[in-house]
């Protein structure tokens, strides 16, 4: 299965991807995709080498919501290498769920 | 596509409706109807004409929970007019799922 | 329709609760079942009788996760009699999900 993860408070990245992590513990083969939308408050995880690595180095696909980036005064250089950037991460995760993708909101 | 956005939280009415602006935005002519439900402490949203009628403005179905109306003490006659009221928020999400409308939790 | 709840934070305990019980009173027969998983901080819910045996009066369907368990330090022992136990709270929302299972974020 494919799943799209949605994280939208600042205060809860570590907490989030902790539990992508246990997601991916518990899952393991079952689980075919994962991508985790930053977008609101929590688009700061983007430009945080120590939150993002460990989720690209397990194939994670990590989005960073554009509209959060003006909002917030982030350059998208500024960006980790390896983050993928969309208009809308709310766009993102609708569009993933109408693709057939399961939603888990953290 | 359609969308059934659920508003929980007092404190994120405001970015609530931000993300929902910029869904509609991203996703254009792909988003055939919109419906933002507010209950539990951002009920106060649907007695705010500033905060709803952009909503309406851009022809988003806004529901008002009365379980919240009532836990808040708000009397329905002070929802904004146009706002659509259902006996419980939770359940409106769960039945528009039901349906085949694709969940976004703000 | 069966419908699976994720309850993530501590200070929404009481109020996730009281919504579940709006959903069971709103949907009625059309409910065929319920499961609320307890995870991340909100883990605290699934030692208190108070908040648990309401909801297994209910017939719901209490799931305890076991990396929150661990994370706060509680004792399976603990918990109250009739909480399941499941590896990760996440991966149970999303496996519900690929179960068909209608997906309610409090």
């Amino acid at each position: 299965m494919k799943v799209v993860v949605q994280v939208s408070e600042k205060e809860k990245i570590n907490q989030a991807v902790k539990s992508v992590m246990n997601l991916i513990n518990d899952l393991g083969e079952e689980l075919e995709e994962v991508e985790v939308v930053f977008h609101q408050s929590a688009i700061t995880a983007t430009i945080d080498e120590g939150i993002i690595k460990p989720l690209l180095e397990k194939k994670i696909n990590v989005i960073a919501c554009r509209n959060s980036l003006i909002s917030q005064g982030i350059n998208e250089s500024s960006l980790v290498k390896g983050v993928k950037i969309v208009n809308s991460g709310v766009g993102e995760v609708v569009r993933r769920q109408k693709e057939g993708w399961i939603y888990l909101r953290l």
